[in-house]
C-alpha cells in the first residue's frame, strides 16, 4: 500500500518529467528550423511562411533572441486566448467540440471534488476503523470509504453523495448536449454553400438489364423527386488506379532521392538493388531504374484510366445525387425510396474529403455478414488477445530462437545481446500489439463497410473504448486476463460480480493515481513535444527536400485521431466517476489531467493539427453515451462495494440510480440525437430562401458537377489527370430516353425490386 | 410422473369437452334466434338480415330443418373455403395476417415433428438409461432426452437437430416476414383513396403568444412545405363532452328500459331509486326522472359544445395536416421539421377510427416521465403481483371476514356458504386479477401516451407476453413466485440459472402437455361458442330491444383483441420450440392446437369479429421478434440442459446459435421493418400518378375537410351534433395574414424554438 509520501514522490517525479517535456517543447518551438513541425496549421492556411528566408545563417536555424526563452510558458495563455467562434472558424467544429470533452471533465469533477473534500473526506477521516483493525492500510485509505466500519450509519452520506454526483453529471451532460446540438445546427446554418448540402449518397442501386446505372439513377429520381432532382454523379471503382498513382509517387520520391545524391556527389553514380526492400537482388543504376519504372507506371495508369472511363463494370452501384435545393436533399436523405428498404438507400452525403471510396459498393447482405464477422472477431480480440501474445512470448525466448534459427546462435550468445533479448523480448509482443491496436480496430471498422472516414473513426473509437474498459480498467481491478474475467462473469452471480469488483475498487486507488500521472500527465506533456513528427521532418528535410513544395510535403500536421484519443479521455471519466464517492483523493489528479490536456490540445488544434474532414461534431452522441456508461458502471460498483461493507439495506436505494440513468439516456437521445442524424426541413428551407434572396441567379448544376469525383481523378500532384473529370456531357435536357427493352417490345415489368416500374419512365415525361 | 395412459385419459377428456363445445356451437348457431350472435359481421356488412322475419312463429326461434344438424362440422370447410384475397377484402389485412400466425405455427412445427419423430425419438427410445437407473420415470420420459445416459455421444444428434430446427425456423420466419411485408405494401397500394393517405399527425406544436394553434400550423406548413400543404384540422379537447354524450346515452338506455316496462304493464308506473347503483336513495317515478335527467344533460352538452368551439384553450397542441399528394404526406411524416426534435413531431396519421383522442395533447417531457413510471410499475406488477394477492387471500378467510364485518357472521356460519367461501375465496383474488390483467396492461399502455388504438394494443400485447413468460412459463418450470425467481436471477450465475431451468425442462413436459390441452384445445373450442356475448345478447334482447336498430346495437361482435390473444399464441411457440429437441412428444399437441385455432379463428373472423381499426398488419414486427425471443430462450435452456447432462463440450457449439439468432433478427429488422414504419416515396408517387391520370379533377380539400374530427362531433346517435364540424371557413386563400405582434412592431425573433422565425411568414408570400 502506498503512503502519502510514496504518492507525493511519484507525483514529484511525474511533474518533473512533465515540466521537462514542457521546457523542451518551449525551447524547440522557438527554433526557426522546427517552425514547420510546431506550426504546420498556419503554413497550410498560408498565413505563415518560412522564417528561414531572412536573417543571418545561424538565425535561420537557432533562435538567438534570449528574451523569448524567458516566457517559456507563454504559449499557454496564447492557446487559451482564441475565442470559441474564431476557433470554429479556424479549425472546424469537430475540433472545437472535441475540446469541450475536456471542459466537461472539469465541469463535472471540479464541483464534485470540492463537495467530496468538504463532506466525504471529513466523514471518512473521522473514523478510526483502519487504525483499530489489523488491516494493512495507507494514509490515503484513511480518506477513503474503507475507513468506515462495516454496517455504519455513515454510509448514508455516501449514498446521498452518489445521488448528488449523479444528478450533477446529468445536469452537466444535458446542458452540454443541448449546447453542442445548438452549435452544430448553428454551424450548419452559417456554413457557406457546400456541395454536400445539396447532395445525397445513394447506395445499393439495383442492377437493371436494360439501363446503365447512370441512366437508371437519373430516371428513378426524375420520377420520384420530379421537382427537386438536379443532377447526379456515378462512382467509379478506381481502387486499382489509386494504387498505381500511389506506386508512381513512391517511385518518384526514390528518384528524387537519388538525383539529389547524384547532384551532391556528381562523380559517383548512385546504385540500388532491385530485390526485397532494396536489400538483395542485382545492383543497377538507380536513376535509370526509377526513371524507367515511372515511365512504365505512367503508361499503365493511362491505360487504367481509359479502362475505368469506358468499362461499364467499373461503375459501382452507388451515386451522388444532387438536388435543386437543400430542402429536396433533406427530404431525399430522410425518406425511404422503394418497397425494398435495402435498395436505393439514401443518406445525407458526407463531405467529399470525408468519403471512404472503397466501401461504396458493398451490397446489403454482405454488409450484415461482415458485421457479424467483425462482431465475433472483436469479441475474441477483446477477451482472448492475450493467448496468441503469450504464445509468441513463449516462442520468443533464447532457446526458441536458437532452435528455429540455429545460424543465429553465435550472435545471440553474446552476453549483451542475450540479456537484451531476455529482458526485452517477452514484453515486446504485447507492446507491438498495443501500438497496433488502433490500426487493427480501424481495419475492422473498414471491413464493416462504413462509407465515411468520420463514421469509421467513431466505430473504431467505440471498439477501443470497450477494449480499454475490459482490459485496462477491469483488468487492473480484478487482476487477471480478460478471458478469466469472462469465465467469472459466466460462472458467478451478478451480485457476486459487482461485489468482487466493487470490493476491490478502494484498494486500487493508488494504482490508478499513479496511472493518471504516468499515462495522463506525462502523456499529455509528451504529446505537445511531437517527438515522432519532429524526427521524421528533419530526416525528410535532410534526405528529400529540394524545393519549398517538398518542404511543405515533408511536414505532417496529422489530425487529432478521434478513434484513439477520445476513448483514452473516457477512461478518466470512468475513473473519476467510480472513485468520486469511494476515494475522493483521486479527483484532483483527474482534474489536473483534464486541465493540462485542455490547454495542450487547444494549442495543438490551433497550431498543429489539420482537419481531415468536418463532420459537424456528429460524434457527440457517442461521447455522451460513453460518459453515461461510465456513470452506470460506477453506480453498479458502488452497489457491490456497499453490500460487501455491510450496508446491504442501501441496495434498493442505489438500484434506482442505474434505472434513472438509463432513463436519462433515452430522454437525451430522443431530445437531441436527431440533430446529429437528420437535417430539419425548416433549417433547410430557411437557408434555401435566404440564398435565393441573396443570389437569385446561382448556377448550381455547374457548381455540383464535379464535386464528388474520386480523388485520383482530381487535379493534384500529377500532370496527366484531367483525363476524366466530367463523366457525362453537360446538358440541361432532363428527359433521358429510356433504353429499357421491356418498353420497346412488350410491357413486361422489370423483375428487379426497387427499380422503377416500367410504366413510370413514360409518366415522367408527362410530369 | 404421468404415464402414457394418464396423458391418453387427459387427452380423451379434453377432446370430449372440446367436441362437446363444438357440438353445442353447431347446434346453437343453427337457431335463428342466435343468428346475430354467431354471424354479426354479416349483419354489419348489411348482407344478412334477420331470419326472424319470415316463416312460422316457431321457425323464428328454432331451426326445424333436421338435415342441417347432420352436418354439424360443416362450418369448418366453409371457414377454410374463403380465399385469402377475399378474406382481406372482407375482414381487413389485420385479421387475415393474424391468421397467418397460426399458419406459421403449423409451418414451423409440422416438419419439426416429422423430423423429430423420425430421428430424435428413435435415438432417445433405444437407450435403457432410465430403466437401469433408479429414477422415477414414465413412458414419455423414455421418448425424451432424459433417457440418454449422461455424457453419451448421442447428444450430438440433439445438437445437430437444434441447428436444423433453428435454421428451419429462420427459413419460415424470413419467408413469412417477406410475404407479410409484400402483402402490406400491396394492400396499401390497392386501397382506395383514404384520408390517412394524405394526412400527417402533428404533435407538440409549440405555444405562440401571437397566433392561435390553427394559424401557427397553417403558417408553418405553408412555409416549410409550400408546394404540398393543403389543409389542416386542429384537435379539440372534447374529453368532457364525450363523457357527457356517453352519460346521456346511458340515461337514454334506462329511459327506454322503463318505457318498455311501462308499455308492457301500463297499469304500474315504474319507479327507481336515485342513489348508488339504484340500490338506495329516494324512490321516484323512473320515466320522469330519466326524461328530466336527459334534458339536463342535453343542455349541458350544448353549452359544452359551444365552449369547446369558442374557447381557444380547448384546442390541443396537435393537428391533422393534409397534403395535396401522398408524396407530400409521406415526406412530411418521415422527416424532422425543426431544430428541436420534440416539437412539431410528425407521424403518418392513423385511420380516423384508430385515433386515441385522449392522448393527443401530452407534451414530450411528460411522455418520457410517464414511460419511466409505467416501466417501473410494470416491473413490479410482473415480479411482485403475487404479494398483494397473497395479502388479500390472508384477509379473505372466514375469520378475517367475521372480524371486519361481524354482522355477516350468521350468514357465513351456514355450512354450505362456509365451505364455499373456504374453498373458493383464496383462489378468487388471483382469478379476478388474471381476468383483469389485460385491462390493467391496456390502462398502463394508455397512460404511456400512445395515440392510436393499434399501437396501444401492440404495447399491451408486449407486456402481456412478458408477464406470461415470467409467470406462466418460468413460474411452472421452476416452481415459485416470480419475485423468488428474481432473487435467483440476481444471486445465481448465468450458467447456473440456465442449468437450473434447463435441467427442470424435461420433467415439466407432461404438465405442459396437459396445459396445452386444457388451455389450448378446450379454450379454442370455448371461444367459438361465444357464451358471454350469447347471454348478454339474449338479456339485452329481452329487456331493451324495441326496434330493429336496438337489436343491431344489442349484438356485440367484439374484435380479435390482439393485446390478449396474440401473447397466448406466442406461449405455444415458446413451448414448441423449447420442447422440440427435448421432448418431441409435445409437438403433436401443439400442432393440434394451431390447426384447431386456425380453423376456429378463421370462422370467427369471417362471421363474427368486427374490425375496430385497420393498421395494415403493422404489428408483424412484434410477432416476429417474439418468436425470435422464444427461439433464443429455447437455445439457452438447451445449453443449460446439455451441460447438466454431462455434454459440456457442446457448449461452444450451442453458443453460436443465440448469436446467429440475434444476427438473424437484425438482418430481418433492417430488411423488412421499415415496410411497417415508413411509406416509400416510390409507392406514394405511383399511387399519386395513377390517381391523377384516372381522376384529374378530384376535389381533395373538401374530401379531407372533416375526416379527422372527434367522434362526438360526428353524426351518429344524437340529433344535435352538426354544431361543430367545420372549425374554419372553407377558403381557397392560402395566404393567411400573420397576427404576429413582433411582425407588426419590431422584428424581434420569436423565442419559441421550433416556431417559424419572424422573417418567414413574409417570405411565404413571395413563394
Amino acid at each position: 500500500m502506498a503512503t502519502l509520501q510514496d504518492i507525493g514522490l511519484a507525483a514529484a517525479i511525474n511533474i518533473l518529467s512533465a515540466v521537462a517535456f514542457l521546457i523542451a517543447f518551449a525551447f524547440l518551438r522557438l527554433q526557426p528550423i522546427n517552425d514547420r513541425v510546431y506550426f504546420p496549421k498556419w503554413y497550410l492556411k498560408g498565413v505563415r511562411s518560412s522564417p528561414t528566408s531572412g536573417g543571418n545563417i545561424v538565425g535561420k536555424f537557432v533562435n538567438l533572441d534570449m528574451k523569448s526563452y524567458l516566457k517559456f510558458l507563454g504559449w499557454m495563455p496564447a492557446a487559451l486566448k482564441m475565442p470559441e467562434p474564431e476557433l470554429i472558424d479556424h479549425a472546424g467544429l469537430d475540433s472545437a467540440v472535441f475540446l469541450r470533452i475536456y471542459l466537461i471533465g472539469l465541469k463535472i469533477f471540479v464541483p464534485m471534488a470540492i463537495l467530496a473534500f468538504a463532506i466525504l473526506v471529513p466523514v471518512n477521516w473521522t473514523n478510526d476503523y483502519l487504525d483499530n483493525s489489523k488491516l494493512e492500510h495507507s494514509d490515503i485509505d484513511k480518506l477513503s470509504i474503507s475507513n468506515i466500519p462495516p454496517g455504519s450509519k455513515r454510509f448514508w452520506t455516501h449514498l446521498v453523495m452518489a445521488y448528488v454526483f449523479t444528478f450533477w453529471t446529468f445536469y452537466v451532460l444535458y446542458k452540454e448536449y443541448n449546447k453542442v446540438a445548438t452549435m452544430r445546427l448553428d454551424f450548419l446554418a452559417s456554413e457557406r454553400r457546400r456541395p454536400d448540402q445539396f447532395t445525397v449518397l445513394v447506395r445499393n442501386i439495383p442492377p437493371d438489364p436494360d439501363e446503365s446505372i447512370s441512366e437508371l439513377t437519373e430516371h428513378f429520381f426524375l420520377v420520384n423527386h420530379p421537382d427537386h432532382y438536379l443532377t447526379h454523379q456515378v462512382v467509379y471503382n478506381a481502387n486499382k488506379l489509386a494504387k498505381l498513382v500511389k506506386d508512381k509517387k513512391k517511385n518518384r520520391n526514390w528518384l528524387d532521392y537519388y538525383m539529389l545524391k547524384y547532384e551532391r556527389k556528381p562523380d559517383e553514380k548512385p546504385t540500388c538493388k532491385t530485390g526485397f526492400l532494396g536489400l538483395c537482388g542485382t545492383k543497377v543504376d538507380a536513376i535509370d531504374y526509377y526513371t524507367k519504372k515511372i515511365e512504365e507506371l505512367s503508361k499503365e495508369e493511362l491505360l487504367e484510366r481509359e479502362r475505368v472511363k469506358k468499362d461499364s463494370k467499373s461503375v459501382v452501384p452507388a451515386a451522388f445525387v444532387s438536388f435543386r435545393s437543400r430542402w429536396g436533399a433533406a427530404v431525399c436523405a430522410q425518406t425511404q425510396q422503394t418497397r425494398n428498404p435495402t435498395m436505393w438507400l439514401t443518406e445525407w452525403a458526407p463531405e467529399p474529403r470525408d468519403v471512404y471510396w472503397n466501401n461504396l459498393s458493398i451490397p446489403f447482405f454482405y454488409l450484415t455478414i461482415r458485421r457479424l464477422i467483425v462482431g465475433v472477431a472483436f469479441f475474441f480480440l477483446t477477451f482472448f488477445y492475450i493467448i496468441p501474445i503469450a504464445f509468441v512470448q513463449t516462442l520468443a525466448n533464447i532457446e526458441g530462437i536458437e532452435k528455429s534459427a540455429p545460424f543465429l546462435k553465435p550472435i545471440i550468445e553474446i552476453g549483451f545481446i542475450k540479456s537484451f533479448i531476455q529482458g526485452f523480448l517477452p514484453g515486446i509482443a504485447l507492446k507491438i500489439f498495443l501500438i497496433l491496436l488502433p490500426m487493427i480496430l480501424m481495419f475492422m471498422s473498414k471491413f464493416e463497410g462504413h462509407v465515411c472516414t468520420s463514421v469509421l473513426e467513431r466505430k473504431a473509437a467505440f471498439k477501443y473504448y470497450f477494449f480499454l474498459v475490459v482490459n485496462v480498467f477491469l483488468g487492473s481491478v480484478i487482476t487477471g486476463a480478460a478471458f478469466q474475467q469472462l469465465n467469472t462473469f459466466i460462472h458467478e452471480s451478478p451480485d457476486q460480480i459487482s461485489k468482487t469488483i466493487g470490493g476491490a475498487i478502494p484498494m486500487k486507488a493508488t494504482f490508478f493515481i499513479t496511472y493518471t500521472m504516468v499515462d495522463g500527465w506525462a502523456g499529455v506533456a509528451g504529446e505537445i513535444l511531437r517527438l515522432k513528427p519532429l524526427i521524421i521532418f528533419h530526416l525528410k528535410n535532410f534526405f528529400l527536400v529540394k524545393t519549398e513544395k517538398d518542404r511543405e510535403e515533408a511536414m505532417d500536421p496529422g489530425s487529432i485521431g478521434f478513434d484513439s484519443s477520445e476513448p483514452q479521455i473516457q477512461l478518466y471519466f470512468l475513473l473519476g466517476l467510480v472513485y468520486a464517492v469511494v476515494t475522493p483523493f483521486l479527483l484532483p489528479f483527474i482534474i489536473v489531467f483534464f486541465a493540462l490536456a485542455y490547454v495542450v490540445y487547444r494549442h495543438q488544434i490551433i497550431n498543429v493539427y489539420n482537419q481531415e474532414y468536418e463532420s459537424g461534431a456528429a460524434y457527440w452522441p457517442s461521447v455522451h453515451v460513453r460518459i453515461i456508461t461510465a456513470l452506470i458502471i460506477s453506480q453498479l460498483l458502488l452497489l457491490g462495494l456497499l453490500s460487501t461493507l455491510g450496508a446491504a439495506q442501501s441496495t434498493p436505494v442505489l438500484l434506482a440510480l442505474p434505472v434513472l440513468t438509463i432513463w436519462f439516456h433515452y430522454f437525451c437521445k430522443h431530445r437531441f440525437e436527431s440533430a446529429f442524424v437528420k437535417y430539419p426541413l425548416q433549417e433547410a428551407m430557411m437557408k434555401d430562401t435566404l440564398e435565393k434572396a441573396r443570389e437569385p441567379n446561382v448556377e448550381l448544376k455547374g457548381y455540383l458537377l464535379n464535386a464528388y469525383i474520386h480523388p485520383v481523378f482530381k487535379g493534384g500532384d500529377d500532370d496527366d489527370d484531367d483525363l476524366l473529370i466530367v463523366d457525362e456531357p453537360y446538358n440541361d435536357e432532363v428527359l433521358v430516353p429510356t433504353k429499357r427493352q421491356s418498353r420497346r417490345n412488350t410491357p413486361v415489368p422489370s423483375k428487379h425490386n426497387g427499380s422503377s416500374p416500367p410504366s413510370l419512365p413514360d409518366v415522367s415525361r408527362e410530369l
